[in-house]
């Protein structure tokens, strides 16, 4: 299911409900932040090393994958409701980025490359 | 573009800036949770009326666009980094808060109603 | 209890789990940021006038104190990790945001007025 | 200077500039989250041997700081508007903690240990 289907099912799961009522970008935006903190949550022990391994365990990675369902089902709510194209909105970030990072001068530093 | 899409241009964008050696799923997530800062801050001030027309300001509606952008990139490549297809994974629990929050009992009622 | 004596207690509870190993600040800040996540929750869907109220509701305000000392609890933790002073750390910034925000030219615009 | 003098210097802080219409719980708590956000952004890309040693490089070291200190401005003035007191929500949750997690089961393992 794409992203356009997900949101329209998101707006149909509100509708039903008579949940439209809650769910202003203010609101939404603070559901989103309390489930990447649930996100950050599952990772906080690990070492950076544990963490690229989080997977492997069958009951750490359910929990991983269902939280990394809530952020994305937020952000396509978010994006929906003040009419962003969220692909787009993120190819333009990452083009930008593209542009401002250049391979040759940030090649092996995160101190000068705080971004992806 | 698509998430696919998305998730490959991440990738090539880390090995170009030889960055693989910071994306671990921990320092993503931590990047992801810092990206819905600055996203929670453009609306902290707005009442929820308010939030419903930030995109209506030429200057805060692309400050917000960017965000989503921001934060939509670090949750892609969270996901790739973890091997998990976001999609799938939104849609499954979607289709379980369908399943655990019928229309009929949780009609117009936030406080029985945590999640989307 | 004061803050240093928090600290105190806080540094024992470690060493008597082994925890030490554990409470690196990048550890603690994702805790942090976790718990903050869950004070949000408890706020996400009560408009700005319901979330005056909130602790009227003996369940939820006992919730709600629970987060604020998690919160609290983690910061003290990270701030004692780090050596810093955090009850001058906020009155230096305190200070430096009376000078910057001057009573006359902010005077009731939260636009202009993105900190305390 | 105490949590009640900072928390006193904050009302002010806000009558003086109008702002009390704006503080309330729900846009205090976005606020946290957002300098929350921000002092994990100072993190993310270190190892956690590195974020022990952030205090050492001297611009890194006093943003950290300063974030500290605006996430612990943001704390007390939450609290503050909520009537909680904040240092005895902390002990008292820390109590809890130190009964729940006791020292032998406990010893070593952050697996079977989310909290402090």
């Amino acid at each position: 299911m794409g992203i356009e289907e997900l949101a329209g099912r998101l707006r149909e799961f509100a509708v039903d409900r008579d949940w439209e009522q809650f769910h202003t970008p203010k609101n939404i935006a603070m559901a989103l932040a309390g489930e990447t903190g649930e996100l950050l949550a599952e990772l906080q022990w690990l070492t950076p090393e544990e963490s690229r391994k989080v997977m492997d365990d069958a009951a750490a990675g359910a929990r991983m994958r269902a939280e990394l369902g809530d952020v994305f089902l937020y952000l396509i709510r978010l994006a929906d409701l003040l009419g962003v194209d969220l692909a787009q909105a993120a190819e333009d970030k990452l083009e930008e980025n593209e542009r401002r990072y250049d391979a040759g001068t940030y090649r092996g530093s995160a101190r000068k490359a705080p971004p992806l």
